[in-house]
């Protein structure tokens, strides 16, 4: 189930039966040469809504698309939030949610550089329940998709060179298994990215010249999206059903 | 062309060429019994990515789906960011995107709830230079859909009794336009529902128990959503090239 | 009952008689060649008082004389509060008088500029409550001097031409009535001035040099100005006895 | 010359001849059984506007007539800002006088209770230049009234017991002095009231029954009032000229 | 005891006696040519724990020694914290203080310029509760060690002349008794620095170009400190003792 | 070099040699029944000062001794700042180490639990820069003390059961060493405590009821913390010495 695409009535009847909810989050920030600008929110919603379509009973929120991306800035069409903003942002869907009746909202994560302001943020919510001696009604959780059981170790088995960590070819298939006539191909080089520390726009852009960090995305085809995507769906659903079962100690 | 759908190289290419981003804008909101929750982000996403089939040079961001909706908090699956947030968010958004050279940011807004956040917002940064005697590299604007010329008329036309201010007829039939197999039915009465003040959430269902404001919903169709599309993207069109074309005093 | 003029002891006492507090709110900026830059908070303060006057039973709290005139800060005198800090003030104000026992905090604004921050607020404040599935123990309301019912139609009838939107004759009317040895006088050209969009502070000298939107204030006199205020006088008693009677649903 | 009086083109031309404004600066707040609620805001607009009368060189600025006074909340009719909202729109103030080109920012305070929250705003606002190693191009100052030179011996003479530290005979006296018709008279005991520490509202309460901190307002007169803005004003005349003088190290 | 050299079963068994706890709070900041940049955290820390070694009944948090030194920031080493920044860590320690049952909270200063901004933060704090009309289960107490009975009096007897202001000879003299290997001489001049308002940085710099204010810190000895710490020890046992009795009105 | 116990023109001297500053970071937390409330902070400081005592060339801040450990507050004698506050207070520290002119910042940790929200406040940082096409004149460093080359391998090698997540016996000897007079012995069980997941301080203590997690902290000792020094000094050194050489790309 959709949230987006649900009415209130069955977003209503369908908390008796599930008090999870799944919020597919990412950046909307520069992937190399050829990588779509979406793609780290992008890849959570196609795997998120795959998910869905398996099993409707999978509550789907709206896809949170933009994150912390300050180091992208000097790459045209990244958009990032301070983490202070972003922080704000997730804990007023946060609010939302849990109004509603949600306990447990499981944050599927498209961009590492999100990982530290969610982590913080989670923090921050807490916080407000840890000063006054109370139990939060609501259990946070976030998951990067290829951290998802067996997701990682699949993508280094299709491609066990020139992964990297940012601009991957493994992003880059699922983009391109779902928006197939948006494939885009371009020479670069050299064929393997550097590697390096990530620090402000400029520093970036100067170790990073095209954008890709550590990665060769040219392996990437819409086959081997898919089989990453088929690989994360049901580790989402398994995942997921664990995390709604779980008990409070 | 789409941003989140290009790759960085693409957008730099662009911005050669223009200097106009247009930003669909909306909420996640209840909707009525028949209405979808994403139905105001949707409907200034199908208009702008319908105005971008037509005109490629037309640069559109990725859609900003959460608003301020704190009034229908009390209806489920409604996601809304306080004021403050959205203005912090608003923010960088703005920052970003004239950071890489976007000198007009056109705000196309699907939610009347928004516009009293957005404006302020719009002073928020203005003041950034008013305070120091700078002036500010950009523009900033924001248009209704319904408010673009022609659409509120011809919505009025189309549903000349029952049109209301939320849940509206036309909003749900643009949806339906797009997503078709997502329409919804129920009974609902009175047919046409109260109108009033709009305060906090509690307040709001007391007044509207079943979320419409003024609207007969109804009577919306996929056919007539794709005669205000079909309206609203020309006129879209226009106004952003005006608002491109303007020279600064 | 003026509560600055008044005692602790008679505000309790008044307390038990009515929970409705008016607040004039404005601002302190440029208002063209010949008007007083404290235009936008005197209006709204110069109706009030008379109004208390009429009806002792009226509480009128202090002036909120500060408001949100980012845009005309390139004109001297101007004092502008950002619009988030404008945001806080006005939420602080509400919690001070609620926290008294008002239940009804009806904003009477001199100042169009602060409409969409005000507003913003009222949503701020509500989200609190909204958030957490409790009513406010109180409501807001804003209005317009002008905007009260008669006064718009007798402004226009009054000056049918000139009056535009900012420096208009009506509001300089009003000033002169209450303080008849301020009247300045001052050759301008156009004689209407000119209209625009509202952007930053520089933008806006640009577009209008001496500081008028759309009016001829020359058209303004004591006279005049005693008319309107006669005329607003019973319709904010009349809408804050409406105000005050409204019963929650 | 009063800045809400004038317009600007008025005061762009003052500027021309001094760079200094006064800024009284208050609260609205009890004053025990019969002081009014605005006293400490009145205060200081009572003697600045005396000043102004005698040379109208002095440029004042509208009141600033909210403050910090959250000790007081417990009884009808305060209004407090939380320092933190004080600090943003003191800060908001500056930011505009100094836009204009005032260089010497001096507040003639009425309120005890805001002096660590404005000099903690001078501190925020001074560490933006602190921490970037440039030099702000104003010079801020804070002046209690009573600590104008010869003004606290004058009130001790007038009031050798029970002068005490809130609802002091010496500051209902200079209200009496301006609003005759406003003076009220109660029943109170004992008749020097308690002194000692400062928390909360409710404490305070507690503490302080009738609102009053070791004083006697009842011995305040509007004679007396006036002998204390007679020596206040051209104490204050020579202090802001002395501010105006100073050669920066 | 010592919060940070103890285990938390020991600080909860403690609290079973005892609802008090001292904060020493100071500043890192330039203390002249010769005075330590620690000089104003480490002061009221060696008093702190030189009283906590004579009664192990006393509760002393760690030493919170950076705080608002904005002023001093032209000399290299100083560390300060905004005072908003400031205020925000002092609520989060009072919140985590009186989450354990710790019901006052006593602050031992180190540094005057810090004294605006904890006073305007305990405002803050209590606003939280004035405003809802809650009484908060603790009370916040702030005292600079020079202002326990008795030890500015010795101050000023042991240094009649060139105590001064900034870099106190009595302050260093307290180091050196705590830190005897750390003692610096320089020769400086005038002998007796200059006075002088205090605001930004690079004003502060030009005005003390050595850092110190009115002093002649070479007057200092560890035999002189030590006196000063022997006398400040047991006023501070006693003041905290009385601070313990106290009972709410 | 340690700053506290420096005069400023010490450090202004050493600036002309080094630009790089090493940070000890930590918190105050519980830290198990036996592990002093400080460990988290006393250990990158033990490490840092006997650093800076083989090499006086390194500068070494102040101790920031409170960090976010909201999910320890209910364990008594824990103080935790928000994240929101820790970021705004590491962010004037940064600010004003790089006032002087340091250009390398090493936060040399102690707490797991501050990661995240320091790794988001160097983005918060870095954004100021990155949102408006600049270079910041300094670059920021995180590192865990038992992430320094070779000493997370030497703690699991001295204890390769029981090591765990907090409370470790690793930890706790490095206080041990320090502190040999402030050991603390204690019956738990079980020997090793249990794992799960971090949320908020209730959820905390009930599935790790004194305090640990995973660990086994008895196994620690003087002579095994002492190792664990020897090991981390001249990595820290080396580490510290290749971040000052480092070249911006």
């Amino acid at each position: 189930m959709l949230i987006h695409l649900s009415s209130w009535p069955e977003i209503d009847a369908r908390l008796k039966a599930t008090k999870t909810v799944v919020v597919p989050i990412g950046s909307n920030e520069q992937h190399g040469p050829t990588g779509l600008l979406g793609t780290d929110w992008l890849c959570p919603e196609i795997i998120a809504h795959a998910a869905e379509t398996q099993d409707d009973g999978l509550v789907v929120a709206p896809t949170f698309n933009i994150g912390m991306a300050q180091h992208h800035l000097a790459f045209a069409g990244t958009i990032s939030l301070r983490p202070s903003t972003f922080m704000a942002a997730i804990t007023d869907w946060v609010s939302s949610l849990t109004r509603h009746g949600f306990e447990r909202i499981y944050f599927l994560n498209g961009h590492g550089g999100n990982v530290a302001t969610i982590e913080a943020t989670f923090s921050e919510i807490y916080a407000e329940w840890s000063f006054v001696e109370e139990r939060p009604p609501f259990a946070l959780k976030l998951v990067n998709w290829w951290d998802l059981p067996g997701v990682h170790r699949l993508c280094t088995e299709i491609f066990p060179k020139g992964h990297g960590m940012h601009a991957t070819p493994s992003e880059i298939a699922v983009t391109q298994a779902a928006y197939p006539d948006r494939i885009k191909t371009a020479d670069y080089s050299p064929q393997i990215a550097p590697v390096g520390p990530i620090r402000d726009a400029l520093d970036y852009r100067a170790r990073f010249p095209d954008g890709r960090i550590g990665s060769d995305p040219a392996q990437a085809s819409p086959e081997k999206g898919q089989r990453i995507i088929d690989a994360a769906v049901p580790a989402l659903l398994a995942d997921v059903k664990a995390f709604s079962g779980e008990v409070a100690p």
